[in-house]
Formats: structure tokens, sequence, C-alpha cells
């Protein structure tokens, strides 16, 4: 069985430790794997990014436990979402997004006999994620660690709303090339129809679809799917999000005509 | 069978990766886990925080290996230490005083059967430690790793003394909001007896012992028990460090009245 | 089974953390081992550096990716490296120049089968060589990837030349005491015959051969063979690099007299 862990704890403190020794003891023959520790601190949308990056590549019931948890002592709920085979694991603030869609099915993490004794209020992610993911690990139904959650918390900026003819999203990520990139699938852009695609970020213009950066001169902005998947805004050996001004949570429209 | 690491080589370099090569080499079976390798170049006393706040959390058997070891190639001595069923192996310069109780049983590292051949004089990380630890982990007793160690170092700042109704103990660790933290693990302020606790930092005010932050208003100094067990102080919203001028190794007396 | 990670991703972003999702997906049992995912970015001499370090500890079999790719998009190759039953996967840019001697076999890695369906212009740690490192980590031979390479890219500094009675080499890494490591096994010393070593890096003095840095003065340079194996210059209690002025690439030149 495999866990995952993404937090912003760093790697000059024992908390991941803390939260790997959690496991394999409840676990011990878990495979627990390092996705990343070094979220900017408190950057929940960073991580719901990293994790769109990353947890999709593994195995069927692969337990992703993320702790990017500002609210963590305040009544914020800690949830379970079963997601295409997949268990995440942790604070409802949005973190999971990128899986909260359709075929996602959410859990309370209700159960205090899921907790460690005595949990403190500031380290959830020792005291009752990493136990409660050990036994999804172990093979704990998710219904079992509490009531259903219809209304997770999601970030406004991984919206993907459909209105008429286009898509309406946002920049999530800014890569450290300047690439921006937004929360819409290549694969969905099938669903405007035949047509021509144009990008358009609040405030900017409208972009040509592209395949390549070869497609269009050095310094010219376009859009294209990256290697994440998702629809992307970049300029040609250039720094989009300077050159463009967008930031995160710029809007950006997609419609077809 | 696990295997911790906590170092000070940073990610950089291969160094901890020679370390993980060595071990599974011996024990190719072995679940090698990362606590830290961005402990602060040669500072002993942070290694042995994080150590504390990691290690006991691991199952029994675990074997905690730490590398943090300005002394290497001197006549410091390599160490394995015993301590309710974990084993932790490093050099003899105080980095598992949090574990050198009336329960540790120490042995020096002396027997060359378990290092490298040819050992270097610079990384004794992956000549000496690293294979002695795997074959701990594989089921060697310690006590055939050498000779019984009755003085291990232990670190001024780790102290816990008892006189009369009090505890002597010191600031071990500053964490990144300023708490302040103390070698006293909370669990032992009930051997004071019944009456109100006093936290006195040398030089400072007393504090009284709090539940929780809310307790005291915003600016206010307090003492508690944090996330990691051990008393600490704190100020509400604020930088006890800063505010109360306090560093690692400040004493703190604990007394009841 | 066990495979090795190396690359320039750091640990913000989830590139990593995908890598190992599409390994254990392929080779669900395999031990994911990080050596190093912060060599700086687009520095191959540092990651053949790291592997140098890390990778021959580990026992036979062990598959080592390195993802340092600055090349990625371009016509340069993928391959894999067979090198005294270890096997190496990545960019073909000089990344394992340390494993390309006489008993390296090296392949291509073109066949498609073995890449993930759809592949990126950009990833190619994710898209082709985790898939191919997880299959030959469950028993691909080698030999299967793709045609011989007989003139896979060697890193000029890698560089190590026999003339005459010397060995020609260049400085490879500068540690972060100053120490300039150059790619001459200090075991190979011995093929130079009897006689005193002299140590050259051009444009400096000649160096003469010691066992350890208690041999000269405080201040004063040597030579001698590091706890990496391989030769290098150093001044006691000093900064070689700079007291020297040497930097990566600086020849050197070994000499028996």
């Amino acid at each position: 069985m495999i866990l995952t862990l993404t937090t912003d704890f760093g790697l000059a403190d024992g908390y991941a430790g803390a939260m790997k020794g959690v496991i394999l003891s409840r676990a011990p023959r878990a495979n627990v794997v390092d996705i990343s520790h070094e979220v900017p601190p408190h950057d929940v949308l960073h991580g719901a990014f990293v994790l769109f990056q990353a947890a999709p590549f593994f195995p069927p019931d692969t337990v992703h436990v993320a702790v990017i948890d500002p609210g963590v002592g305040t009544a914020r709920r800690g949830i379970v979402v079963a997601h295409r085979r997949h268990f995440f694991v942790g604070p409802d603030n949005g973190v999971f997004s990128p899986f909260l869609d359709e075929q996602a099915v959410v859990y309370e993490l209700a159960d205090p006999d899921l907790w460690l004794p005595d949990p403190s209020a500031t380290f959830h992610g020792r005291d009752l994620f990493a136990p409660a993911a050990a036994q999804l690990a172990t093979g704990l139904p998710p219904a079992e660690c509490g009531p259903r959650v219809d209304d997770p918390v999601r970030l406004p900026a991984w919206r993907l709303k459909r209105e008429g003819d286009s898509f309406v999203t946002a920049v999530v990520h800014i890569d450290r090339f300047g690439n921006c990139i937004t929360a819409l699938p290549g694969a969905r852009l099938a669903e405007l129809g035949s047509g021509t695609i144009r990008v358009i970020p609040e405030g900017g213009p409208a972009l040509a679809l592209r395949r390549a950066y070869g497609e269009v001169e050095v310094g010219e902005p376009l859009a294209l799917v990256g290697s994440s998947g998702l629809l992307e805004i970049a300029v040609r050996n250039g720094h989009a999000a300077r050159v463009l001004e967008l930031t995160r949570e710029t809007v950006v429209r997609i419609s077809v005509s």
C-alpha cells in the first residue's frame, strides 16, 4: 500500500518525520512517498497544484495526505475525498479542489477512534490525518470515517465553469519560467466544438491556441496545452506573467468562434 | 525493518544517497525513511530536537541514524543507544540527549567488522554508522557492537534537573513563530504536586501555566505544553524569543507554590 | 527492486512526485529512493558528481534515474547505461560520464512502447525515463530498449587521460569547504609506478600527495585522496578554490618523478 505526503512543513524540522512514524506504526508495510514538503507556507493553491501534478500518476488505492493547514485549531473540518480509486486526506480548505468533480465522494473525518489519543490543537497532520490515512491504506472504507460532506471547500481560482460556448477558468499556477497555467484540462477543449479557439485572460489580448512554442515568433504570446495537461498561457522565450501582467487567480475565458 | 536518517548534509550532494546505498546493500528489504537532511550544519542541539519530535512516533525496533558530526575524524566515539525498543546510531556528541534517560543503554560502536573496509576519516555516516545500523536492523544485538558506555555526552541545554520543588531546564528550540521550547515534558509537571505552577526564564518574569493561547491577552506572555509535548514559553500572536529576550540554552526554572 | 532518483527539479513542485507515481504504477513493489532533487538547475556536471558519490554504494541491479535535462525537447537521445550490474537511465548529455568506462554498455531508449502514451516534449523524466526505468527494474533486458550507442556524450571535465607517465584530469567538483575534487580515482595512482607523485593544477604550483591534512602547515596546499575516493586539492584549514584560483574544469596533471 502506498501513501504520499504533501506538506508545507519544510524539512528542517521533525514534523514530516513524525507523520511518517505515525503512519508506519499503524501500517508497518506501507510505502510512504514524499511528494513535497516545500509547498510555500499556508499556500493552499500551490499545494492543490502540486497534488494535481503528481497524484494522478500513482496506482489505484494510493492514499494522499496533504497538510497545508493554516486553519488548524479552528472549526475547519478534516475530510477524506474518494476520487477515481484514490483517497485524499487532509483539511477541508480547498487543497483537494482539483479532485472535487462529480466523481468525488467526500466524508468528514469525524470519528475520534481514528485519531491519536489526546490530539493536539496545532498538529492535525500527525494526530488526525496520518493515523486516519494509515487506516484507509490498510482497508478502512472511507464511509466509516464520518458523515458525507456535500459542500467541501473549493478554491475560487480552481474554477471551471461552462458559460454558453465558453469555459471560464483562472490562472492557478505560475511556473518558474513565467508560464501561466489554468485549471482547464486540454482534453476538455473538444467540448467546445469545432471552430477557432480563443483564450482571453482578463484585461488581456485574445490568444490563439497553438501546439508548440515554435508556432509563434520569439516574444509573442500563445496558449497551449502543457506537460501538466492543462491549458496554459506562455510567451515564446519570455515570461508570460510579467509580459501579460497575469497573476494567480486572473480569470481566463476560452471560447470558440 | 525501518531505518530513519537525520543529517545536516543537505540534499544538493550525494552524501545522504551514499548512506542509503550502504544500508540497502546490507539490508535490501529495509525501509529507509528520511526524517531530515536539513539540520543546520553542525547544529547538534537542533538535530537532537528534530529526533525528539519524530523518532518516538516510529514503531518498535526502528533504527534511527543521526549524522550531525562536527567532530568526525577526532577521538569522539560512535555509539548505539538502545531506548524503549528503539535504536539510535551516531556520534557520541549529545545528539541523542533526549533519549539518554535511565532507560537508555549505550554501547560504543567499536567493532571494525561492522564498518565498511578502509573507512574514511571524514564520512563516518557512510562508513561506520550506516553499515552498523543496517546490521542492527537485521537483528544484530546492540551489545555486540562494543563495550558499554556509562558516560555518553549529554548536551548542557537538554538538562532536566529536579531541585527541591522545582525543575530546572533550558530552552532547547525556538520555532519559526518564536515560541521557546524547553526540555521539560508536560507529563512531568504533575511530579511537582498541587499548587500554582510558575515558569521563570532566567532574567525574565514568572509566567503562569495556561492551557491555550486564548487564555491571555494578545501580546501577553504565557507558558503552555505544546504539540511536542514539551513545556514552552510563548507570546500570544507574538514572538516570545524577541519579546522576552530568550535564546537557546536560556535556563528556565519551573516551580510550584 | 531499488530505483534511485537524481534530478534538478527541486521539491516545491510535483515533478519528482509525478515520476514516483509513474514508477510505482508500473513497479508497485519498487523501493524508490531519493538521492537528490536539489542538483542546481541544468548543472549536468554537478549531477554527474552526485551520482558518482552515491550510486556505487547501492546493491546490484539498482536502477538509477537522472533527470538533469536542459536539452529536453531537442534531438538529444535518451539512454540506458549498463555498468557493473547497475543501470542508469536518463538523457545522453554526459550526466553518466563517471560510469562511461570500458565496462559500460549503452543503449538508446528508442522503443516508444516503453514510454507513456503521448509523451510530452518537456517532461521526459515522467514520460520516458520513469516508465523505462520501472520496466528495467522489473526485469526488462536493457538491450530491448533500443540500438547500441557507441558514442555517448562525455563531459569534457570528467576526463581521465593517460599521457606518458602522467594522468590528465580536471576539477569536477568544489565542495562547500573549497576542496577541489578531480576525476582521478586514488586507486589508479598506483598505475604511475613508484616515485614521487606531483599534482599540478593548470597555472598553479606542483603539490605533493599527502595522506592527511595534518601533514602540512595550516594554510598550505596539498593533494590527497578524499572520502569520495577521488584525488582532490585542498588547503589545510583554508579554501583551496579561492587560494589557488581553481574552478570547475581546471585541468590537473598528475605525474611521477
